[in-house]
């Protein structure tokens, strides 16, 4: 199975108004519910996929619970969070019918005892041995120590399983000096862990930090690669529009299941640069459109150049 | 005991957010949650003031547990909520930091299968005998006939016991004509109801549709009632700077307090004006300030004329 950690998990509710308007009150003609916090996010996309996936992180309070119901009706994801006497936090789209365009309100996570953390860790170490591939992904909920992703890079490896992070600020810079097997930073992201806004130079700079792969995602320009086997760029084959909420969960999705399935870096590139697309173009927020991921899958260029052995 | 009646609970929600800003991404400082829907908040202040209260009404889903959790946590409320399988609605009041402005967002209600409208009124016929007033309070949510206050009107006035009714549109129409010993509209509920902008004029009209009392609350202006022993206007001692989130339900509860302690028409709508004005003065939306309270009683200028026996 792939492991996906998810130390800040989310009840996502999108809402449809009809136009919001700061200051006045709106009626909410649609709400929508999901199990979100990126990992959450991956876990749902890989088992799409066909991949057993065990979801692990934290969960607590009434939110937490809806979390974890939400999550039971998604079929192939196993339920392995760890209880937090705080409330997962929720984040609120809301959508407006006239434009399209979304609001965001993100209530910040519940405090983690250091007890809890502790139970958090244990469960990690339990889940490794089975784990194929782990995933590390998002923000840190307060009480959890900064470097928490270093550790939890570090165990991974110790069990001989790869490891892939997507966080960013303090958490990235201490968890690639641990020499995670992926980073997938997002342009912004790189830009600060290395203070250079050239991808290029970036992503060849995180290896040099510590990451044995870097694959940046540079939004619609698709994702620029550097591997030990070579550097790779993957570009959609055309502007696409949509919501781009959860296309970059799916690029760590395509790029886990690639992983896994020991794909070569170019085929695990476009596949999860389809899959980025096809959630772009897919109807709901972060859910990806499975018609539209095969016919890209065959669109999506891979240029690059292989390292000499 | 008090019997409020919420047919539309609500886990109200409250964010502080720096500035809101349609189309961009925000940070939640600040998170608070209580039950709410009219007549949950007309328990509160109820039993605020010292009386008995039992809530009833819907309750469903991680929204509904999580509002009865809540419920839980208030003194002199007895919960007696009817369980629904739709998810009690959430109310979210974004409010700025900046600019102390609210943005409201308010869910629709759950469908209520005819089943559980059945056990409603099953609940709502056991507790009747043992309450000295009813409080019938907010909107209807789907799937709960349009006449539905007109019966419990009629139900609570065949057991011989008081009801206040507070609600609008074709629900308060129907409910009016039922004969209710109180009706407590503001001035739009009022004009909607019949058809006149003055109120004077409609607080009468509303009497001579079926209302033994009408008590028409005009915001900052306070409350006018016209009732079968006269007709009187509260005032308040000033312009009021606050949130007038809850201050017509604390009105509510003020009347009914006075109705159930036989206190006179003018110490019943002084009462009623200074909690509703204690709860604008209060810093978080829906509760009173005890303080201002006991404070603006005093103040409240009451002018009126007897009725000749």
């Amino acid at each position: 199975m792939i492991l996906t950690v998810t130390l800040n998990t989310a009840l996502d509710i999108t809402y449809r108004v009809r136009s919001l308007r700061p200051h006045t009150s709106h009626r909410v003609s649609e709400v929508a519910e999901r199990p979100g916090g990126k990992g959450l996010n991956v876990a749902r996309v890989l088992a799409a996929l066909g991949h057993e996936v065990t979801a692990t992180g934290f969960a607590g309070g009434a939110t937490g619970r809806k979390t974890r119901e939400l999550l039971a009706d998604t079929p192939g994801v196993t339920d392995a969070l760890v209880p937090v006497a705080g409330a997962t936090r929720r984040t609120i789209a809301v959508v407006d019918d006239l434009s399209g365009d979304t609001t965001q309100l993100n209530e910040p996570g519940p405090q983690v005892a250091p007890a809890e953390w502790g139970a958090f860790l244990d469960r990690y170490d339990e889940l490794l041995p089975a784990a194929s591939a782990v995933a590390l992904c998002g923000s840190l909920p307060p009480g959890v120590p900064v470097g928490a992703y270093a550790n939890l890079v570090r165990a991974a490896r110790s069990h001989g399983v790869p490891v892939l992070l997507d966080t960013s600020g303090e958490p990235l810079r201490r968890a690639v000096a641990a020499r995670p097997d992926i980073v997938k930073p997002n342009a912004d992201e790189l830009a600060e862990l290395t203070g250079s806004h050239e991808p290029l130079r970036a992503t060849q700079d995180a290896r040099r930090r510590g990451a044995h792969a870097v694959v940046a995602s540079l939004g619609p320009q698709g994702l620029l690669a550097a591997t030990p086997e070579g550097r790779w760029r993957a570009t959609p084959p055309a502007r696409l529009h949509g919501n781009p909420t959860g296309a970059g969960d799916s690029a760590t999705a395509g790029l886990l299941s690639g992983l896994v399935e020991h794909l070569p870096w170019p085929e695990r590139l476009a596949r999860a640069t389809a899959l980025s697309a096809a959630t772009v173009l897919a109807p709901a927020a972060g859910e990806f459109d499975r018609t539209a991921y095969e016919e890209l899958l065959a669109r999506v260029a891979v240029t690059g150049e292989v390292s000499a052995a």
